[in-house]
């Protein structure tokens, strides 16, 4: 009789397919075996609980430098150690692409950064200069030493590229076959539009969902499946946020389109109305795209059932309240426009999607590894390694209470980013225990796995 | 040691997820562990070969009763035995309701007609007429008895509804939670189209397309979609064989209408042309809704890639060319609306989509089990016993070897149809062996399973 | 220097195109001559005035007689009379086809009971059979004897044809070169959704609304539309009371389909609300399709401006609310299945939509001539006599005071019906004065026109 | 009895609305009055004829000064010559933005080139410059001034906008109440597609439609409309060339969304294949967007008829195949890119048009009338003076034999431009007499107008 190193014993595994009770048997990082009565050097009663991929966030900014300098203030120690208790093994971050430095430099940079890492990681490279060193040279080096995909950005002041640098990146990113993520809103209108709320004195923080209304991402997206469909390159649409956009990117699916499409749990449960609330606190939900209305939320939940939208991530991106390159940075009176996008989503991503999804019925259990683990793991070449519950797959899992109902704080995150939005909303589902590689990481809300218990996913071309 | 009764050896499994190679476990009828060295008192080698589910098939007329007291000539010793011969473990069949004879009476006629059959059974019930007893008294026991779903005709002269009756189905399917499938035509629509074709003298097969446009199967199936939504009932729409109706179901799932389709390899694969073939042979390709244009054909891929459509069935509906009740029963000059409506494709479905869809890069082999297995299984109720490769999970398996080239006969397939549309076809994949609940069932084109070696599943309500 | 008969001085003459300040020569009932300074033996000044095309209603039901044997309150005396009132001087109305006599019998006969007319008319011929002698022998008799149209109902238990009946009208009207007008309404889905609403006690006139959602009208409008399209023969579809309706139909436009639509003023002035008013009023508001919500109005204009929807009528159909034939029939507590489906709407379609429309701004003189008068003329065969302003047209002529604001009454239209829906509204702009052919029909709210005024019009086959 | 100088006697006349036989009374330069047996000093018999208001021609390319300080070569005296030829007794020119001047100096100057133009002209001022003079202050000057509308490229290296600058180009346009027109392509794509084309080697004349597919003007187009959405301006997409752009157009006309479109005879009568003609002889199609296939051709009369586009004009850009500054300003084997884009077309916009749409019967004649003459005249500020026939209105009038056979000939119309892309054409229905304000302007061919006898047509802000 075998005997594995451990045994996940009588949980009921899911998979983006299946869902069935059985023992893991899991030598060393892998999961070797799938059976019943397993023998394990070390075994874990998994009876009740639910045994799922430990998830995998596709799209998570984590000590990413800044044009300016500044480095954001969620580390590779503090991010993925709220990853890790939220059940989340496996983080895909962006390498910056700041001026004055080449991109195979900073990629090497930043890599060795994820040192740090309590979990594993793949790096999304981000390109916002399109001179030939970085088209001809460098990406193709970046797409050889294993980045996930390229991101490009159609708004931000520092990021934007116009429409014929974007093309220039389909095509490096076809010939390197690597993927192109996008972030979709247009730069020109937004910044017309803030200049307008300024103007008539909008600053306060609403004046950000205003100022950014779905048109301006709807066409984003429409232009950037053009523009992909110029080249037959795949895109992915990051960050959807509402159903008018969902709904062109299903029409240019249906008449052949390389497209697909990810959205965040912020969109589904959170409202544009988080941006009125007072003493600056609506900066706290300050995002791009913008949170929407409740009726576009709901129109979202069809594009997810349909696979139009195939998976969620947390576009976690934190920046403190209080801290000094957070949202006060400019001050407490400071107008929208200068608040520093994002919310910090890490480890609130799988709790808070479980929620809305599973307990309201909306999806089921495997609709919802699926979202979060499996189609990313895929979608990024980490798969079959990453992602789900195989012979020969790393043994990244998390044991989730199905029942466990707990009220979210931002202490329960240990996070460098000093709220989350979600503070004081009860959800039921709720990660136990996770595995890294066969190795306890996280157990009952205490972190196991030190910074550098990750390491770096070097990701093959597709 | 764990010994297991039967152990493959060191294939490529997948599933609608995975794919990975591993040993499968098999105790009786039971996978039992997937893992690696695993001992057997029976040993298979599946060394290069890819080890799926066996297929299901959710779309069969076997041994069927038409209205006229005929029976349909493919038995369930020949149907099911093709069946297997093209790697398909378990077929959902219907359930005639002719006049004369109540529900269930029918049900259990053919539930033990189903006796003979060489692999795993579960019934759709066709519902033919409307009356309190049918509605009210019958349909509840048939769905407390096992029915895997409802069938409704929105066409065909012994077998349409009015939208009133259907109606009444679909509320009726809704209390005793069981999916409605249906036939999308407009009737009325067709009855006049045949009636202007005969006028004109247009009595040529090929006259069976030209009297059945695409138009007529868009309109039934939008409003089919209607109706379904007015009672808040899942329906599936059975056969779609064009983009035009592809569309507008997508359309109808972005807003949250529960509408689910299924498509067959001969919409993928063959085009209306073949109508056209002189000497009778024309017929042989006679089915509703009829084969559509290569323009048309290719626009379908786009669907099932976006998971519009997510169910491949054969709508087997086998009539012999020159056989008594076969395509000539009413001579070989008889005008096309006379002629059976159907084609034999229980056992080319596998071979014929997997070299039409994998071959050719169009889709995954994830993808061609999802579509040929697992979502069958579920949606009919059969999951997880079917449809996967899972511990717990019967050991219905085909062994599939990618790189055979064969060349489709219908002597390949031991039917009672005397030809098949495939004839003459050259395909790279082939089933090599095929397990029902563990026990060899083909091996090499030879049947190993006996008649009566299936059984019926009886499907529990949703 | 000529001197015509009559001369209208120094109005604003608008049309379908223009607006320009002129006068009219008229001779007889013709309109001769346009330009300035003309001479005529009678003079009426209309400074300050519109001088407009008589007002095109395309829709009116009077004096029709019932599958049951009554007949409609509103007489041609009575109901032509309202209509000049509001500024109407023809009407197309509507030719019953009750049981048990011939079409061409029926045609004629309602032909006759129009000698009472005080405006002129033409005949839509309503088919409720479609018997060989309809088909074939008297619906090219009725064209031939000029009816403007044939008009088809999908609902309604004594009027809706089955698919292939409305197949074979359409063939028919193809055959004589008429239009075929169509209620669009799912008849079954309609009586489903009744019989559950009583089952379920919910008889109370808003039941009316609840019964007969937008999907029914929807569902059929696009089937009506793909019959039309095999067949090729032009259809129009009455009374569009939504967006979604509207919709559907510039999708099947954009594709080449003949399709034409046509809505009412109600549908753009009142809401399904009306319909809860308590002591039996909602019943007032009782119409098929019934009135829709806010959101749903205001999504129609767009559909006005763009062309999709290219005729505004009455739809006119009194039933008292106190009288022995009329909403109460049945009892004041009957439930709301029985109430006669119909809305008073000849005297108040002008002022009513004109108010919605050109005070607003959402349209111009012109689109309310074209709407109102041109189109209608155009497509019921009665053009260029009728819905113009040019040399050689019929002098049917509103004078209408732009700046005349009045308060709408039901004392206002000496109709038979005893309530108007918009009792109590208060519009801007109103009819001074009316000329038929030439004549003076109606002043400052009195009658001059005599019943028999008017005179039928025998429209040419297109 | 009045005797006027002019009438024109027994005509058909033709408006958008009506078609009626009338006499035509004139003074001065005014229609005054429409009658029968109307006296004149002069008599122009058009018995037989069809009397159209002249053709409104609201896209042409005259004397333009280009970036690089060459001018067209079909200059005022010239191209205004060909339009009377044709039946054009107005045109809508373009003014130019070049560097180095200012806005209302290139708007006076070329207002005064106009000077020697044969017919009556407006002016579009074209913006590519957003600088704060010519934002805030010339462009209301300009307006003021009597602009007919802006125009804004998306495309060209010389002359494209950035959104950012479109958006304030669209508000100033708002605040000066005047409509902006586009050219929509997007110029990233394109420049990026031609650097492929001319990397390949792919330099011939066809390489111009390859650079330029539908789906870099369906996203330009989507872009404006979007745009013009959120300034809440009305913008008028110029040239549609294909369905494709025209069904997004349709899609946001539903919504609400202020826009207007346009396409020229070409899109309905020229294919792409034009561009394989040999010995250069491709170049004389080069226009943008460029010509499309068959299958495309045939989709835009839908739109047409439904009125997604509303106006027919010529976008006459007249460069010689053999001239100093024409298509073979590079040399014979000059790559397509350094091509200029334009085709003549003020000459033969209304013959070809006519010819297609009329004798086809895809249009009728009021909605040619409509299309070419009467909605540019709205749109463009110009009516009621020009684009009808009524009384008060400019006699501009075209009287026009539709049954003259004529078979196009470049030599037909003594234009400064050495082709015509009908040439051999053969098409029913011609202008034979246009009258310009009340006098003889072309006779049979020849013309009577000399240079001067236009004016410029100062217009006044919605």
């Amino acid at each position: 009789m075998t005997t594995f190193d451990l045994v996940i014993r009588n949980g009921m595994i899911v998979t983006a397919t299946d869902k069935y009770i059985a023992d893991l048997g899991i030598n060393g990082s892998k999961i070797v075996e799938i059976g019943t009565n397993l023998q394990g050097h070390e075994t874990v009663d998994a009876t009740g609980l639910l045994v799922m991929p430990g998830g995998i966030d596709g799209h998570c900014h984590i000590e990413q430098e800044e044009a300016d300098g500044t480095i954001h203030e969620d580390d590779f120690v503090s991010a993925t150690g709220s990853a890790l208790l939220g059940g989340t093994t496996t983080a895909v971050c962006f390498a910056s692409h700041v001026p004055g430095r080449g991109l195979v430099e900073q990629f090497e940079a930043y890599r060795e950064k994820g040192a740090n890492s309590r979990i594993d990681f793949a790096i999304h490279q981000i390109i916002t200069r399109t001179d030939d060193q970085t088209i001809h040279d460098e990406i193709p080096i970046v797409a050889e030493r294993g980045a996930a995909g390229l991101k490009v950005f159609m708004t931000y002041d520092d990021f934007h590229l116009a429409d014929g640098q974007f093309l220039q990146v389909l095509e490096a990113a076809r010939k390197s076959r690597i993927i192109v993520s996008v972030h979709c809103e247009n730069y020109d209108a937004i910044r017309h539009l803030i200049l307008r709320h300024l103007e008539e004195g909008r600053t306060e923080p609403h004046g950000h969902a205003t100022s950014r209304p779905s048109s301006v991402e709807r066409e984003a997206t429409y232009r950037a499946m053009t523009l992909s469909e110029l080249v037959d390159q795949e895109i992915q649409i990051f960050h959807v946020s509402c159903p008018e956009v969902a709904a062109e990117i299903s029409r240019a699916q249906s008449r052949g389109v390389k497209v697909v499409a990810e959205t965040c749990p912020h969109y589904l449960t959170l409202t544009e109305d988080a941006l009125k609330r007072d003493n600056f606190e609506g900066t706290k939900y300050i995002c791009s795209p913008p949170l929407r209305t409740q009726a576009q939320q709901e129109g979202m939940w069809s594009y997810l059932r349909s696979g139009v939208i195939s998976i969620i991530s947390s576009d976690h991106c934190g920046y403190t309240f209080d801290g000094a390159v957070g949202k006060g940075r400019h001050g407490r009176d400071a107008d929208f426009s200068l608040i520093p996008n994002g919310m910090p989503g890490l480890g609130t991503r799988l709790p808070v999607f479980y929620d809305a999804a599973i307990n309201s019925g909306k999806l089921d259990l495997t609709d919802f590894v699926r979202l979060t683990a499996t189609t990313p793991a895929k979608r990024y070449g980490l798969y079959p390694e990453k992602g789900t519950i195989a012979p020969g797959s790393d043994a990244d899992l998390v044991l989730w209470d199905p029942n466990r109902v707990v009220t979210i704080t931002n202490d329960l995150f240990q996070s460098n980013i000093d709220y989350t939005p979600y503070e004081g909303l009860t959800v039921r589902g709720w990660p136990t225990k996770v595995f890294l590689r066969g190795t306890l990481a996280m157990e009952e809300g205490k972190l196991v796995a030190m910074p550098g218990a990750g390491k770096f996913l070097k990701v093959r071309p597709s």
